[in-house]
């Protein structure tokens, strides 16, 4: 992770500047350096460079104009949405005149279909109020996440962002049906349809989801709806070992099916945090294992139903010896008290100490031997570390990190960082899996791609990046690493 | 649909053909006219144009071999599976010096991981068998297509394949996590990766999925698996309007959530074929209506919760009177002879006379007035034609077809097809819709690409073609239009 540091700018003429505010009006742009200063800083405070300025368009007509102009004018383009990246991917990092090009007001629900289940809304408007406006129309929106209530749906389609709902309902990209994208030099792709089914030609939208506006800036989206489950019931189990967590899983998918919604890794190590840091929670079970589980059904079977599922499904498991133990919550309210162990784990580390934190994925089967071999490889590299390594183990994403050892010097941990993620990557990727499962490359692992995808990937991505941003203008070193002449090699 | 002609291609030097041949040995060519001709006829009797050779290739390597050849050398490569392609998709057009490269000898299912609920195979295995496959580890692969014992994985993923479980389980392009792919100038793009989350990059998969052969030679995918459902229940049921059969949908959605595996549209017209044509088959309820529903759940409830389920939903339908009449199966047998009915409509209505067919879809709600309007419309044309629409209507998609006028001259009508198909895909597109929904675009509509996608995507798909295809050598002529300079006046 990069340290902040500032760096001037160079002006463009005061020309381009003027075009540019006449673009968005009074209410669109702001050149006040706290304001500048405030967009150009990322939630967990990571300042780089100033910006020019901050627009602020309320059209898709703007945010052309203002892609034309920059792209015509040797400017930079910095698409913010929330400015929730865990990446960096949302502010200037200082790769020339940079323009911060914030979508917040263009934040209209444009449109719900209730009988082709699909909500079409602005890019600008924000996680939160997408869900409502489906739960509003008896639908779910399902995408999830912590940031729910500033992140904005720009944002989620261009970080193809994941939560705690993707073993059900997919990630981002699995939810949109038609995007609309501004393109790096003004030209509006309208792909706003709302259709299920669609094969006239290649499908252009999943290039620019994920792609962490690098190739075009998103400014609406056709998003699927879904029935919203009226019953949602949540377990505790500990279980012998990894292995037996995914024979678990097998036992859940066979029984539930899609009501399997929820299938969470918690390791004991992170839960004696939990209860640390958190003195209101409580273990609902006799003992801490090395693992626990939080499993959760949504269904609209009624509690009833569910509960039997849990069951069917836990009787076999104990006679499988599959699980040591298990607490079916029996009220609304103790299912938010299983939750509450889950939503506390990150928490909790950060309460404790310095970690060194990934967000890798694996194939489900690899788990267990990643796990143990990972721990082992970094504990040897900091002997009295503690590794807290929890997350989505249902679709294979595990947020496996290292807390500074117990009256360690934090800085002299972070120095760290590096070298430790590194170890961790290298063994996910040795395992078939993924150095960023879910919060994407941005600024701050972009120099890792090449890496991770291999040279035929990392050229192709090079040629579309050249073919869709020919003058670099777009959230210029994000995802890639650019280097001189490398665009116009590639450009073949 | 162009009419079978056959022209003579102008031959390469035979060093060149040579050099194909050692790269696949004495089992992966011919020459041989009948094989050939074999090779460049497809399903339904269209032939084109003689190959210069058939290759079949046994390995990824082979097949690149291949691509590098024939692209450093000017030949057209026509990628091929089992040729089932509805839209003249895998077959020469006489677009110069075409090599037909036929997957079928890539047939090994590399891997399944039971955890990890996937498949690796090679994209030459036919759909069946991988079906098959997965079946055999008790896991339910989705797609379904009338032709999975011939058509092959690759041509499933090149044409994004739909079918009858696209309602639950999407297209063939939810269903693939990672992909292998031979480039134009031979590159081996190795994405067979088994993540479900995976966040490093630019999505390429997508743009090869659905391409048609375009953009790249698929030749392996890593696939989704689910669990097999243990149960399955079909409900025939009348509807008053297609206005109630949507309002059943969504009771359908609300009380069944993922379960809703089928929802499928039968009309009046066409069963009456359907009971003409197949004496066999019998309708299970009172008196036929303008509207009747294939409605099946699929869990691992067990029957007797699925047929509850039914009846909550029907007591619920008739009360609001979005239901006339319903007949649950009570049999596995019951449950065969509805679907028979369904599976019947294509047919019948080819046994009774020549018919003009499209590929339509459509945001839900405006199934109801696009299919008054565009019967009216084609009517008005020929007014003793005889509207047959069904399908899909889950998810939007419908065969919306018209059968000659009873007497009339069959040939006289069908010259007609331009002009009727022409005034139903206008219609279509007028509302949102789209023109092709399944079955791709291939030879015989990639003229109407530029209509339906608009000039920007038609520009960017251009520019697709341009960078991943720079000497156009891949499935020539298919998908998009190329006329000379296109491409180089993109290409910038």
């Amino acid at each position: 992770m990069a340290d902040p540091i500032s760096m001037p700018s160079t002006g463009p003429t005061a020309s381009v500047i003027e075009s540019l505010k006449q673009v968005v009006g009074a209410q669109g742009w702001s050149t006040d350096e706290a304001e500048r200063r405030s967009h150009a800083t990322d939630w967990i405070g990571r300042f780089f460079v100033d910006p020019l300025l901050v627009l602020k368009p309320s059209t898709t007509f703007e945010v052309s104009e203002i892609a034309r102009i920059c792209n015509d004018n040797g400017l930079k383009v910095v698409p913010q949405g929330g400015n929730t990246s865990l990446a960096c991917g949302s502010i200037p990092t200082g790769q020339g005149d940079e323009v911060i090009v914030n979508l917040s007001r263009l934040n209209r629900i444009r449109n719900i279909d209730m009988f082709n289940d699909t909500i079409s809304v602005d890019a600008g408007c924000t996680l939160a109020s997408v869900q409502q406006a489906a739960e509003e129309a008896d639908r779910l929106f399902p995408l999830k996440l912590g940031s729910e209530g500033s992140c904005q749906i720009g944002g989620n389609i261009a970080t193809n962002a994941g939560g705690t709902n993707v073993l059900r309902y997919g990630t981002m990209r699995d939810l949109v049906l038609g995007l609309e994208v501004v393109l790096a030099d003004g030209r509006i792709l309208d792909g706003m349809r709302a259709l299920r089914k669609d094969n006239t030609g290649y499908d252009l939208k999943h290039l620019f989801i994920g792609s962490e506006g690098t190739l075009g800036i998103v400014t609406g989206a056709v998003l699927k709806l879904f029935p919203m489950p009226s019953t949602a019931v949540a377990a505790v189990c500990t279980v012998p070992s990894l292995q037996s967590a995914l024979d678990l899983l097998v036992l859940c998918k066979k029984h539930g099916g899609e009501s399997l919604t929820t299938f969470e890794l918690m390791p004991r190590a992170g839960l004696e945090l939990v209860f640390k840091h958190f003195p209101s929670t409580r273990f609902p079970l006799g003992e801490l294992q090395d693992w626990q589980l939080l499993i959760e059904f949504r269904s609209n079977d009624g509690e009833e139903r569910v509960r039997e599922l849990f069951e069917t499904i836990l009787s076999q498991a104990f006679e499988a010896e599959t699980v040591i133990d298990a607490a079916i919550a029996q009220s609304i309210q103790q299912n938010k008290d299983f939750w509450a162990l889950r939503e506390g784990l990150a928490e909790a580390d950060f309460m404790e100490g310095a970690v060194i934190t990934t967000d890798i994925s694996l194939p489900l089967s690899a788990v267990p031997v990643f796990m143990d071999a990972c721990s082992r490889a970094v504990l040897a590299i900091v002997p009295k570390g503690r590794v807290v390594a929890f997350g989505h183990l249902g679709d294979g994403n595990i947020h496996f990190g290292l807390l500074q050892p117990l009256g360690s010097d934090s800085e002299q941990f972070l120095s760290r960082s590096n070298e430790i993620q590194s170890i961790i990557h290298t063994m996910a990727l040795s395992m078939q899996g993924s150095m960023s499962a879910e919060h994407g490359l941005g600024f701050v692992k972009n120099d890792a791609v090449a890496q991770y995808r291999g040279q035929v990937e990392h050229d192709l991505m090079l040629t579309m990046k050249a073919a869709l941003d020919p003058k670099s203008t777009l959230n210029v070193g994000k995802v890639l690493t650019i280097e001189n002449g490398a665009l116009s090699a590639c450009n073949t």
